[in-house]
């Protein structure tokens, strides 16, 4: 393969692939595609990055956490050192705004995740630290082993795959890591590739524990996530393509944790709308727009009950809608799809209110006008699955239900979701609608909110960023959050009986940090036994 | 259906099934069929149940913990109230010993399972309440919705699916049970049932919170795993019919918890065995034959290094194990299966030392010769899946490694175990050894243990009755010790911005209990906020 073509990162080394193939990204800006040319590894490739990973696992185990910190902590640095050049190609390759999108939140957010990770790392707490003195048996979460991380193309900076969420949290767990880059922006994640691996020599890590390869065959991507040599997989991205790669991890045991798609229904009981209809018009514009609507959580589903105050509010909202210059879409992929779920969604019967087309100007790169649809409710209840299609973008659909029956009738015909917004009425007005309506919602939504737009996903020990099938692959994991996402790439491991030497240190009688905290004989504690 | 078949039992009623063909369950000492019958349910049947558990969920989201808490309790008692019937039809359906094994082990075990569930109930420490106070985030582990759970035929009282470890750990986390029993012990069952739905009654909870079919169509079996009113299942029972169940249960989302298989390798390295040579032949022929070797943790595969020692210590174990009288295994599909497994370890070139053949002696019940086989660590590795083979039941085999380096290969060719055993001399002389060993076998198992047979399973928080696929289907949960194993039938909900009185009694600022455990700001503490 040409010198041309960007060399893959495997075991420490930036080496020329042996594939074949090439690919190129897009300036969304201008449409055309960028001149950087990245490999297609064939499967020898992702066997030796396997091998290398195993064999870094190997020697973690002999690495503390602390050691883990520093290499995460160093990584933050070196990623502030880059952030110019990170910038500048991210917006290159996403059109997403230099400020304060790129640089003022979701870079001082990736670090900001990076050191969280880190200090997780160091005081131990994350792995539940379990022991019974009397039977003198004690477990823990450990390393799950090799994780590949499939980084989705929304967040360049704070899901990357070689930087992002899944992986902080899988090498804080112990774990080396295999990224997959997003074919959408190869440049920036090679940038932090160069970082991390600068960043492994300077803190003598393994030198497997973090690789880049940018593109696989889909069939290599099923072998890759089944793979023997595999601890677990984190993929953020398509719904069909996540299902793929489920169903071939699912078939050899391997965990893989999903984020898949989500609509993110917002609920407007009726005294809400009364009460304050301009804030929730202002709240909700700006939720659906933000990011040109490419958020996970961008509210694509608002449910309200026929009355003239939701004539006013919806037709409001879709002039507000209007008002405001709609963003540059992240590829050509994204604009085709949205086009094609907006006629989808008016297939089945839904009325576009404004917006639904694609702007043709190749000066502004790739637009859609900004889009709201409505439909009835009874529309809707005949043909739920397909007006939960996902618009990824600046869309979003308005339900209108008959009444309260309907309203509740919707929510209940409700996939999984990643969240669920309920606006009410501040003095109570609408607690009995809310009981109702919340009782629905709820199993079906991994985060509730109230009177908020579900687009700020705080890194928060308390956040579920996650929820119930079809939303990702299991109700019990989030992916954002720390400790509680480092959960999802470990494994429990007992030990029963066996001799205090041969412990590891988080499970000594002795406390390894003299803070970690552990549930001694049913009590949570921070002392030694 | 004849009125002489038994009823099924759905949504607190006992009602003749509607199926049209039945089964009856054998006596393992006579081989003789019982009298009674049992109906496989057609879809209408298990659609009912479904139903009727879905209802259930619903009414439980208005029922406190502690009311939850006194119907396990209750329940409990009522089980008691029961010994003597429940002993009398588990031995003549199990052909288990009334003692010590089901009066004074077995039975105990299952009420003490459930009355531990009621408390971690009622304490609420098992959902790990979560909350960050300065963003109003809060978190917590809640009820999945129904649950299946198909039990084993191994455990009739403390695995049963209507009285066992799944059946307490998805009632106290406040989901209503679908019990499938197990074929081989529907008699018990049915005690079980009758019990559990008297203290349905007693205790003023939902009709549908505890339902029971024998036996469904294996299509029917499928339907029922991945049912959109489904919340998860828990499985214990044969790989092959395990991974039918988890592949449906995984394409629709559902979560499904399975125990497949274990043959819970034994390493015994040299020190230990020129130390305590006796006590080890002891404990590991008592070990594989407890249960006639029909337990979940028996030890299948001894692994040591050839030496003068090692030939005694094989040729002695099989003597022992020679001497004592088999015990009568639990139907004539464990004989069978258990005699093909010896046959086909044999054909895959393991010697048989002794035993090996079916008792053919209809007064003995379904008995085979306790059997112990060997093979070379070279002949293993040629072919280390066939020798993987489990042989349930009163049966084990050795692998006499050339060398140490053979012995470590042997360990990196194992699949998935629940547990795995090292015993090394006591005063260090194996340490080297051990940790080259440990390090190949613990990512390999749930449960490690030093100079101790997995035999015992104790319920302790610290338990994990778990491990690596294809012992089970996710490393990250156990099937016993509580709290933890009431994680499996829980999905994790978060509440952002949520009104203070809205949110679950957990989350709220005051402690529901005073002394439920809460972690919050990062601090684990039974405090008010």
């Amino acid at each position: 393969m040409s010198d041309l073509v960007h060399p893959v990162l495997i075991n420490g080394q930036w080496k020329n692939s042996a594939g074949t193939s090439t690919f190129q990204a897009s300036d969304p800006q201008t449409r055309s595609p960028l001149e950087a040319q990245y490999p297609v590894s064939p499967w020898g490739e992702v066997k030796e990055t396997l091998q290398a990973a195993h064999q870094a696992a190997n020697e973690l185990k002999e690495i503390s956490p602390s050691q883990i910190a520093e290499f995460l902590d160093e990584y933050a640095n070196r990623i502030e050192d880059s952030e110019d050049d990170l910038i500048a190609i991210a917006n290159q390759e996403t059109a997403l705004p230099e400020e304060p999108r790129l640089r003022s939140v979701e870079l001082p957010r990736t670090t900001s995740q990076l050191r969280s990770a880190a200090s997780a790392a160091k005081k131990g707490s994350w792995n539940l630290p379990t022991i019974d003195t009397s039977l003198q048996i004690r477990s823990i979460y450990r390393a799950i082993g090799p994780v590949c991380v499939f980084g989705p193309n929304n967040f360049p900076f704070a899901f990357n795959s070689i930087a992002g969420g899944d992986f902080a949290a899988a090498i804080a767990a112990g774990n080396p890591v295999i990224a997959k880059g997003n074919t959408s922006h190869p440049g920036t994640t090679e940038i932090f590739a160069k970082a991390a691996n600068a960043a492994v020599t300077s803190t003598k890590m393994p030198k497997g524990l973090v690789q880049l390869l940018y593109r696989t065959s889909h069939q290599d991507g099923e072998r890759l996530v089944s793979h023997p040599l595999l601890g677990a997989t984190g993929y953020t991205g398509s719904r069909q393509a996540g299902l793929i790669l489920k169903s071939a991890a699912d078939r050899s045991g391997k965990p893989i944790y999903l984020e898949l798609s989500s609509i993110n229904p917002i609920l407007i009981l009726p005294g809400a709308l009364k009460e304050r209809q301009d804030d929730i018009i202002d709240d909700l514009s700006s939720s659906i727009l933000l990011g040109t609507g490419q958020f996970c959580t961008s509210p694509g589903l608002i449910i309200l009950v026929e009355s003239p105050a939701a004539d006013t509010f919806v037709s409001e909202l879709g002039l507000r809608m209007g008002k405001t210059p709609p963003g540059v879409l992240l590829g050509a992929g994204v604009q085709k799809s949205l086009i094609e779920g907006i006629r989808e969604l008016e297939t089945a019967g839904a009325q576009t209110i404004i917006g639904g087309l694609a702007i043709d100007d190749p000066n502004k790169g790739f637009c859609i006008e900004n889009t709201l649809l409505q439909v009835n409710g009874t529309s809707f209840l005949m043909r739920p699955e397909d007006f939960q299609r996902e618009t990824f973008g600046n869309s979003s659909l308005v339900v209108r239900a008959r009444d309260f029956e309907e309203f509740k009738a919707i929510i209940g015909s409700l996939e999984g979701n990643l969240t669920g917004s309920i606006y009410s009425h501040s003095q109570g007005i609408d607690d009995l609608l809310y009981n109702e309506a919340e009782s629905l919602l709820r199993p079906k939504v991994g985060r509730l909110l109230n009177d908020k737009m579900p687009t700020g996903v705080a890194v928060s020990p308390a956040m579920n960023h996650g929820g119930p099938f079809p939303a990702t692959g299991h109700p019990g994991f989030t992916a954002v959050g720390i400790p509680a996402s480092l959960l999802r790439f470990s494994a429990l491991q007992c030990y029963d009986n066996v001799r205090q030497h041969r412990l590891p240190l988080e499970l000594q009688d002795k406390n390894p940090t003299g803070h970690t905290w552990r549930l001694i004989d049913g009590t949570w504690t921070q002392a030694d036994i």
